[in-house]
């Protein structure tokens, strides 16, 4: 399979592009540093890619960013930033990706553990995370010729913990190769609008 | 109590009004024809509401827009209409009102079934619902003073059947007068961070 792996070069992305580069071809994109430039929060870039790209078969998405703050302090404007970025940008890739799609083929985004178990200065994260796995099984059960869309769920990652860790406290981290198994699963697996949790 | 009651002059509005107001004081709010006006898509304007408005007890918000078409059609801006209205038009409600609600005092926010089921044309709505529920999980943890949120997520209503009937093919609806009730649970009950199901 041809693969789009958007944010290539982040823990996850690196983790994924690992475990699928044996038996498929890796276009890796991203911001910078990447086969192909892409900001998912710019639905023109993302058009563009998809046309630098061509056919491809699978999207992963291990991109997206959400702002962390108490909601006694958090403004509209720092809502906007998950909405605008980890939310829109990943059903960007969707929209503008589902004409081109392979029959068959399959997009799988990134959500998280904070839509099930919310967490102080994570109100936003959790609106995100949640409204990701909605619109996954939303999508799922419009998506035409046998495409499919599941998105992956993780709880924190050992390797972020030196960064998140205080967030979750008495969360049990699981190293980030098993989160990208869980996007193995949905790319070479047959389900669809389905939540991966991993945690 | 007081109680601002936002979207009051629509259907599931009216209905909650009705149950509200024989034991409480209803501050009706809403874009036009209201005690006082407001567009909760405007962070201004919901400030300037709460400080026309002055003490209050509870907020029970019955307001907010999504699109609804096909996923293949369903543009960005089209998906920002429900992000902006209905999901960052209750949050606005919530981060605004928070320091100035009575101790002990309530938010309860309007989601919707297509978080759990979803249907053709929903994605939007799905994705707007599920966030709502799990905004309201996540607020409920960090709101100060014993202040409570919960949400009320119905089915498709009776009294909207001539509507949207076509969208909700098999569901089976209920009275509008069913999810105003839950309201009433949410404004003089006790739980927090809940999303009462109706239907």
């Amino acid at each position: 399979m041809k693969i789009i792996l958007i944010g290539a070069s982040g823990t996850l992305g690196q983790a994924i592009g690992e475990q699928l580069s044996a038996r498929h071809q890796i276009v890796r994109a991203g911001r910078g540093g990447a086969d192909v430039q892409v900001d998912i929060t710019d639905f023109a870039s993302v058009q563009r890619m998809y046309r630098q790209v061509g056919a491809f078969d699978a999207v992963a998405c291990a991109a997206g960013n959400v702002h962390f703050g108490s909601l006694g302090e958090t403004t509209p404007e720092q809502f906007g930033i998950g909405l605008k970025d980890k939310l829109m940008g990943q059903v960007n890739l969707v929209i503008a990706g589902q004409h081109q799609i392979s029959d068959g083929g399959s997009f799988t985004l990134i959500s998280g553990i904070l839509s099930q178990e919310p967490i102080r200065s994570g109100s936003s994260a959790s609106m995100v995370n949640a409204a990701l796995d909605a619109f996954v099984g939303a999508a799922a059960i419009e998506l035409p010729r046998g495409v499919r869309i599941n998105s992956v769920s993780p709880t924190v990652f050992v390797e972020s913990m030196a960064l998140y860790g205080p967030y979750f406290s008495g969360f049990k981290p699981v190293p980030v190769a098993d989160a990208a198994l869980a996007f193995v699963k949905s790319v070479e697996g047959a389900q669809t609008g389905k939540t991966y949790r991993v945690g």
